[in-house]
């Protein structure tokens, strides 16, 4: 089914992926069992042309005149966005952020797996955050080597962030999940994907002041 | 020196703004007076030409030869996200993201002030966060027209988003900052900037299986 391989998808065709995926599982769960590419354009606010170049991109998904099969499309779009495959995590920063991102628990039944959590503050190191425990920095590098970590997630402050890529990226790292408000320097290879909050709320305000 | 009144700018060209802020802010904080558009190009690993294409958008920054003089820059660029306009903020969910959030220090000098906190649970109604008060939902329509609050921010979890909304809405808000995994169905004049954490964790998860 899927023939992107070799194939470049663009990045703005990827990151419409995980909203298809959303609504595909709302649908799902209210038991639909087809839909239309024209429902499911009204339904999600884009074009229905938009919708078969998107899935387009992956193979053939529909078929002419009954629609695209929700169950299937639904998994074939989780497997597309690697979702089928384990993934183990840690986490970087056990403030606010860190365990509002351990506690978020839509995560596990997709594949993705928190394993450990790390922290530079002596006062919090042993804490238990849900079913984890709060471990040393010192002891990062001997996890992420014993426990096949491949995504990390860092949630502490921006001056500490690019070091702490750096050790990620020596022990084999190949995905840093990175909230901090600076741009990591990794080698080409690794993948960071941002969420800069604050880069976010100026968005907002831009749109609010001049609308 | 804004020409845009009036006209219209991509949503990505503002997308790009805040990460041109905040590159300007650090080489302001390294005292740096001026700098080129090749520089800028260099440090922020986009062309010189993109740059100079986004600034001329909202007018003429630099000068022939000279490059950019940074303060300035960066005092119209926040211009232009409406930094200098004062926002006051309400946070729904007094969850770990709604502390997350509340905590976070670099708004305040942006013009964002976090005014409240509302939550539905009784046990965490009166707690304090920083220097806000939980409050219970019954008040938040009366609290929003009393206190001026222009942006909300939905820090709950989906099933109750939609609902919060609407009433968000209803009460005058004019921009909401929403991290339910839902797409909110609000008047095309309320402003809506969606972080999706889930769909961000699932772009990575994409480019980590398929790199």
């Amino acid at each position: 089914m899927q023939k992107n391989e070799g194939k470049n998808i663009s990045q703005a065709v990827i990151a419409r992926l995980p909203r298809y995926y959303r609504f595909l599982g709302d649908l799902k769960d209210a038991g639909v069992e087809r839909i239309s590419s024209k429902d499911l354009s009204i339904m999600m606010k884009v074009t229905a042309s938009q919708i078969r170049q998107d899935f387009n991109n992956f193979g053939e998904f529909g078929q002419q005149g009954y629609g695209y099969n929700v169950d299937f499309l639904y998994e074939e779009i989780g497997k597309i966005l690697g979702l089928t495959t384990e993934h183990r995590l840690i986490i970087i920063g056990a403030g606010n952020l860190g365990h509002a991102l351990t506690n978020y628990s839509n995560y596990e039944n997709r594949g993705f797996h928190f394993m450990g959590l790390f922290d530079r503050n002596e006062q919090v190191i042993g804490d238990k955050i849900g079913d984890l425990k709060v471990m040393p920095m010192e002891k990062m590098e001997e996890f992420i080597r014993e426990n096949d970590i491949d995504i990390a997630v860092i949630a502490i402050p921006k001056a500490g962030a690019v070091e702490v890529a750096d050790r990620l990226v020596r022990c084999g790292v190949k995905a840093i999940w990175n909230f901090a408000h600076v741009d990591l320097n990794v080698p080409s290879d690794v993948i960071v994907e941002n969420v800069h909050l604050s880069d976010s709320l100026m968005k907002l305000s831009y749109n609010l002041t001049n609308r």
